[in-house]
């Protein structure tokens, strides 16, 4: 097992990565002097594969929890779910020192965490990720919160776990192409901080897929490593904190525009880099051959890395990025790459590079 | 005018006192470098007397305000009403430096400064308190949320404004019975904090009855001062902050068993203030010639003291207790007065001496 901690000061906490962790989350749960009464807020994906287990190791460790289930997929981060969570919270009586369990990918971590952190005005909670792409993201950097019809993510808060359990064991039931959507944001943290990291990924990407324990909790561990440095330096997104985005300004368009569901977020943001890479070689020095690395690496991982738009979609697209909670003062920013590990936040890209950019994706 | 200060390091901010204040609202949001789009977002009984004045002054100042009328009352504070502002402001392309003027009485604040705490994980609010209730109480502790089915403020966030105006002019529209409700709050904190307040507030309540301004501005101006002080010392509620909550154990119990809206929040606390006074007499050593002067204060500020309950209801009220936020384990505990002017928190009340009190109330 290897733990990193993420520094935050009165708020900091532990994530630990191994195989064979979910069996023991509740004498973990017992070691942060919490509650009785809790609940694992799950969904109907994952619940049926973790949630006995989980259940058994709270109750074995002395707790109350109490389990709710919530629809899979992203059309279930919405505020009617979150308000059905709370209803039962409140039925189960869950005090401001009982906790909440969240135990699944992205949307699950999101939408349990808003829940954490707005029922009683915020009551502590642990998360168990179990795909790729939670693991590498949301066990970091306390963004939780809930979709609205105009766009992803509008609605939440920051707002830290008290622990992060990353259960290796999970992602032998994880579909290939949830686990390639993890991969793509495991490049991303070569590209943002780390190019050492992505030679090490074009190397050990056979033994990722093949779900080495070994290489993969290397590389898991390095992701929040480097996540927990950048949050660190920047915890409610003033500054730094903006290269984690790099490929999701117009990932978040295409996940957007498409209607939740078509792309994946981790296809939708291999598309986005690809788009970025672009953008930073025609306007920031970045070196054609390191493009066609980034791209190269995407592929191999099993994405997909070109979109073929529509001229209606490419104006769909363009309106999507300006909704963006990234813009400001009307103005579409990106992260751009100088070379694999070194990008800039904030960079303005004039609509036509834009444009030309999405006519040849 | 009056400033007092809240220092809360970087959340500090102002609470600004006087006559005239809202027709100024624009100039004083534009010391604030704020955003150019922004919200205010008011109720069906406030929005007829001010929101005109509010959204002319904005518009002067250059900013783009659009305006949120939700219904009024309590009833209206919930999570339904959030999601509509949420897509109101999304419409209106609110981004993170745009701002939300909360502008109404308790409801409002509460409601608006949670979609604020919320909406695209927290924009910049200004308060502007329109009931005394609010200027004296909802202007300093961040304490934002909504209710749902099962008890009041059970979802919420703590959340600091940028900025508080308090328009002495506003409490002229003022219904008496919600003018005395503001008031129940004043005297709490001459209870919980000051006993020279409590005494001065013997002498002047019928200054105050008639709105003097002088005498207004000074009260309004001292029950700010001491909850920021309170608040300064304890933020986030972990401990001191409870001495707020002098009379609103049994007062919020006694909201949420008889239904929203057939007690105001402050008749509630009045009677509840009573029954904490005849609890620190039995078992804190309040003077019995203290507690007679509280209610005496109280009833000569308009305010119901007493309350004639059914067995039913008896049993009601305490099981509405036991969901309350600061039921820690399973036991209720109340904040008890030494004497007018000193109080201690998380006292252990006996179920009996509870139910005794009820008896007689």
């Amino acid at each position: 097992m290897r733990i990193v901690p993420v520094r935050l000061g009165e708020r900091s906490y532990a994530i630990k990565i191994g195989a064979g962790l979910l069996p023991r989350l509740g004498a973990e749960c017992a070691r942060l002097k919490l509650g009785r009464r809790s609940a694992i807020i799950t969904d109907a994906s994952v619940g049926p594969l973790f949630a006995t287990t989980a259940h058994e190791s709270l109750i074995a460790a002395g707790f109350e929890p109490l389990l709710i289930t919530i629809p899979a997929g992203e059309k279930a981060k919405n505020l009617k779910v979150v308000q059905s969570c709370y209803d039962q919270l409140a039925a189960h009586r869950l005090e401001r020192k009982s906790f909440v369990v969240a135990m699944g990918g992205g949307v699950v971590g999101d939408l349990a965490g808003f829940v954490a952190a707005t029922y009683l005005r915020g009551i502590p909670f642990v998360q168990v990720p179990t795909t790729l792409l939670s693991q590498v993201d949301s066990s970091v950097g306390g963004k939780v919160g809930v979709n609205l019809a105009a766009g992803k993510n509008l609605v939440g808060a920051f707002y830290q776990p008290k622990l992060v359990l990353c259960d290796l064991d999970a992602l032998k039931t994880l579909p290939s192409r949830q686990f390639a959507s993890g991969l793509a944001e495991v490049v991303k943290y070569g590209i943002i901080y780390d190019a050492r990291f992505f030679a090490r990924l074009e190397r050990d990407l056979p033994k990722l897929i093949k779900l080495e324990p070994q290489a993969l909790t290397a590389v898991i561990a390095r992701c929040c490593e480097i996540k927990a440095q950048v949050v660190g330096q920047d915890e409610t997104e003033g500054g730094l904190r903006a290269i984690l985005n790099f490929g999701h300004t117009i990932g978040h368009a295409i996940e957007n525009s498409f209607g939740y569901g078509k792309y994946l977020h981790g296809e939708a943001i291999a598309i986005g880099q690809v788009l970025a890479a672009q953008l930073s070689v025609a306007g920031h020095g970045l070196p054609v051959a390191e493009a066609i690395r980034i791209e190269q690496l995407l592929a191999r991982a099993g994405l997909p890395v070109r979109i073929r738009l529509s001229a209606t979609q490419r104006k769909k697209l363009l309106a999507a990025m300006l909704l963006d909670k990234k813009v400001s003062a009307g103005e579409v920013k990106f992260v751009l790459a100088k070379s694999i590990g070194t990008v800039d936040f904030g960079c303005r890209v004039p609509q036509a590079a834009i444009e030309q950019t999405l006519m040849n994706a």
